[in-house]
């Protein structure tokens, strides 16, 4: 097996909770170099810029960027001026504009473009997509409830226009938009904005699946019992996903599945991509996230405090 | 020449305006029918659904969809489904993951699908896009304000989420996208709704052009005259398009265009693709208004009254 040698580009709670250790225990990748403005990974060497990096470190072929969306364009473009293969942690972009952008961007530099969704990467989702696979959906319902204190502590970031409950709530739409049968249609959507925050605390979306309609509550102000489902009625039993897709039960009943960590996966995925020369890059959770800030009527909600 | 027989879908003011007159002027159309829940043209028989209007007119090759963008993707498979070639009025669609299904899914009936944009036939687009071609773009700046009080009188579908003063702004975006040689990137937005509306009466919006910002000023509360201007300069001269594209300055000095209206253009583009057998669906207008509500900050302003 080849070893690809990696770099880091933005180092903060997501790199070091989830890239670093999973590379670290990877024997396909090694990571030798991180680009931050901040602290660098303990032991690993850290640069400016990409370009810098590049230069004391020609061996490295490929970057994970792990930077919020704003800005990512110039990110990439210079990863690819240097010939690099790129991996994005999600979401991928500020903007769909932006987005639409990459994969070609990458396909004229020659090189493999991965946009990741880590919530795919579950262990319970390719076993429902299969159990879903000729089956008629009924109805859907999703519960993502949250508290953004816990999982995001003091980043400013995410309250950014564009992202908010959006951000744990872009997991749960590449889960049904990768397990489910049909393109999801967005029909109406509430979204509720803290007076003092430019992004919504809470969203409620409801979409068809064909005739079936699709129901989907985002919350990021949960407290106590975290929030990470999602229940399929099919015309031959019923599907519940929960724990963010990790466990999985079909009338009821537990089904076991594999306990593979999502970030392993992931990279796993990169690596049969760069195996194969391949990019993948698929917008669609993305793109159901600027349909609910198009199509969503907007409630002001009480101040959040942190 | 052929002459193909055609049916508008939905007859409301731009289907009056426009459309059944330039049909009306066309030797290369013919209205056969109208599909419509209200009073369909003087003269043009009205049914209530697609298959009524197709079973008393199986000479019908083609619809014209006037609708409003909600609900247009069942219109949309229903005349796919009579095995019609279809053009739409702009905006494509109520979301984008609808509008991105539209020309797959016409493709797979081996239909023509044109996603309209009339504003980029407006006289001056192709000459302004080739007087660009080869300068380079220094500065952009977009006033395209208008009343809509006079435009768009007692229509309650133009406040809908989504819609608001970007139903004329997605004009001036149409022109833009068409005419700059690189895709823009909205860095920053400001979007004015009125306390008593769900769409903006207003926005600013601030893009990258590689290096050039191009500055984007929407209003729908214009009195007095209305603008519809964009000024790009350049390293070699300063070009200034007004009245909708319809006229042509450069450096100060008036450049005669020809005055060929917009909707006739539009449909000489459509019996050429018909001829082709092609489709032609750039959605990149419709990217940009989804990014201006995901990116853009909201302000209330006071209530809006017709």
């Amino acid at each position: 097996m080849s070893v690809t040698k990696i770099a880091l580009v933005g180092i903060g709670k997501i790199a070091r909770d989830q890239h670093v250790p999973t590379i670290a225990a990877s024997d396909r990748f090694e990571l030798v170099a991180a680009v931050t403005g901040h602290q660098p990974p303990e032991g690993i060497p850290g640069y400016r810029t990409i370009a810098e990096m590049v230069q004391a470190h020609p061996e490295v072929q490929a970057v994970s960027i792990c930077t919020p969306p704003r800005g990512r364009m110039q990110v990439i473009a210079e990863a690819l001026s240097h010939n690099l293969d790129v991996m994005i942690e999600k979401p991928p972009a500020a903007t769909i504009s932006e987005a639409e952008t990459f994969a070609g961007m990458a396909r004229d530099a020659g090189r493999v473009f991965y946009a990741t969704w880590h919530s795919r990467e579950a262990a319970a989702v390719e076993p429902a997509k299969q159990w879903l696979d000729g089956k008629t959906i009924r109805r859907v319902e999703v519960n993502w409830k949250e508290d953004v204190r816990v999982w995001h502590p003091g980043q400013a970031w995410i309250w950014e226009p564009g992202i908010g409950v959006f951000d744990p709530g872009i997991n749960a739409l590449s889960v049904l938009t990768h397990i489910l049968p049909l393109p999801m249609m967005l029909q109406s959507a509430e979204l509720r904005f803290p007076s003092n925050r430019d992004a919504p605390i809470a969203a409620d979306l409801d979409y068809t699946h064909g005739d079936a309609p699709v129901r989907v509550e985002f919350d990021f102000d949960q407290r106590g019992p975290q929030t990470w489902d999602i229940v399929i009625e099919t015309d031959a039993g019923h599907l519940k996903l929960s724990e963010g897709a990790s466990k999985m039960a079909v009338d009821g009943e537990a089904v076991a599945v594999d306990d593979d960590p999502e970030y392993a996966r992931l990279y796993r995925h990169f690596a049969k991509l760069l195996d194969a020369r391949q990019s993948d890059a698929d917008l669609s959770p993305f793109r159901h996230v600027a349909d609910a800030y198009l199509l969503g009527r907007r409630r002001e909600v009480g101040p959040f405090e942190e």
